[in-house]
This record gives C-alpha cells, structure tokens and sequence, in this order.
C-alpha cells in the first residue's frame, strides 16, 4: 500500500518536533547535530524526526560535504498551501459574516445610548 | 499527553478519504449516509473518520435536525494556511530562479540560432 504523497506530507508535518525543525531549516542549512540542540534530544532521536521529513520530500541530506548538511524542500509545503486554497472562501465569508455582526451590535449600542440620552 | 491541535489537524488531514469528506463538506452540510455514498464505505467506517475529523475539529455535527447533518468548520484549515504563509517566500524565490534559469536557456538557444545562421 502506497499512501499518496499529500497524505504522507501531512503524517510527517503531525509533530511540532518535526514542524520546529523545518522552521530552523528555512533558515538556512544545518547539521543533525545543530538540528537536536534546542530540543535537548538524543541524536538517534533527531535521525527518526529528519527521516520522516526526508520520506515526505520535506528535506534533503547533501552528500557534497562530510556533515551532510540537511536542506528544507519548499515545494510539498506550497501543495499543503495550495490544497487549502479552495477552502479560503469559506474562512473568508465567516470573518465577514462576524465582522457585520459586530458593526450591526455596536450600531445598536450607539442607538441605545442615543434613546437613554432623550429620555 | 495532549497533541497540540495543529498536530491534531495535520493527522486528521492525512487522510485522502478524510479530504475527499471535507471537499463534499465545502459546498454544504450532508448527512452520514450522503457522506458514505461516494466511497462505497460501511456507515461505521464513515463515522470513525468523522470521529477523527470532529476531535480535530474540523467538523461538527448538528443537533437541530434528527439526521443531524455534517457541517464544515473552516478555522483549523485557515490554522494550517497561515502556517504555511512563512514558507511561502521559499518556494517563490525558487520558481523565480528556475524561471531566471528557463529564460537564460532560451537566450541562448536563440543566441546558438544566430551565429549558426552566420556561418
């Protein structure tokens, strides 16, 4: 069973390990070693974390240089935003519903106040 | 142990049946048999992705009606898009570079015409 690749980028992006790696990576490249600093964590434990990055196309070891540095791979995180893309319209429609609710509240309000003042 | 909910949602959303529910759910509400149709799936089988969806809050079920339909809720998606926002310069610095690099093949290739057409 092979799942498709949406499916396994979202699995892989499931863990705020995970996600806080690729933030450090947008920064630029780092070894596995400067990678399981901040989060005091073994570094078999970071190896798992960056294997299920590396399955999902998420990241990508260099073989140029003896650290093999990992790099951040954008283009699964803009199929995750493009997937979202559709659904912007509805997100958006509600805002706007809420945003007409408050103005319709604060216009009574000021009607209130406006009636307690000619009483 | 309590997942953050932006976990909670990615696992939800690995899923390609559990995205092809919310799909159906963006243009309106269904009920569980509607849902199950499309997919040849058991009613339970429809209901336990439910389950995963609603933890996730990515749907909620009404209680006005005795179907008690199926309704969409757009904020853990917004959620999941605004984290992808970051990232975005990434991956438009790198569709500028290939597109750099597409537009130097062209020119020379053009170039290449011109100085056959000399000889």
């Amino acid at each position: 069973m092979t799942a498709d690749s949406l499916s396994v980028t979202f699995a892989a992006l499931a863990d705020p390990t995970r996600r806080a790696i690729l933030a450090r990576l947008a920064s630029g490249e780092r070894s596995v070693t400067e990678l399981a600093e901040p989060f005091n964590m073994s570094l078999p434990a970071v190896s798992k974390h960056l294997k299920v990055l590396q399955r999902a196309g998420l990241i990508a070891r260099s073989r140029r240089a003896q650290w093999r540095p990992c790099r951040l791979k954008a283009r699964p995180l803009k199929e995750v935003a493009d997937w979202t893309e559709p659904y912007r319209r509805l997100w958006e429609q509600r805002y706007e519903r809420l945003d007409k609710y408050l103005q319709q509240l604060k216009a009574d309000e000021a009607g209130d106040r406006h009636k307690r003042r000619k009483k």
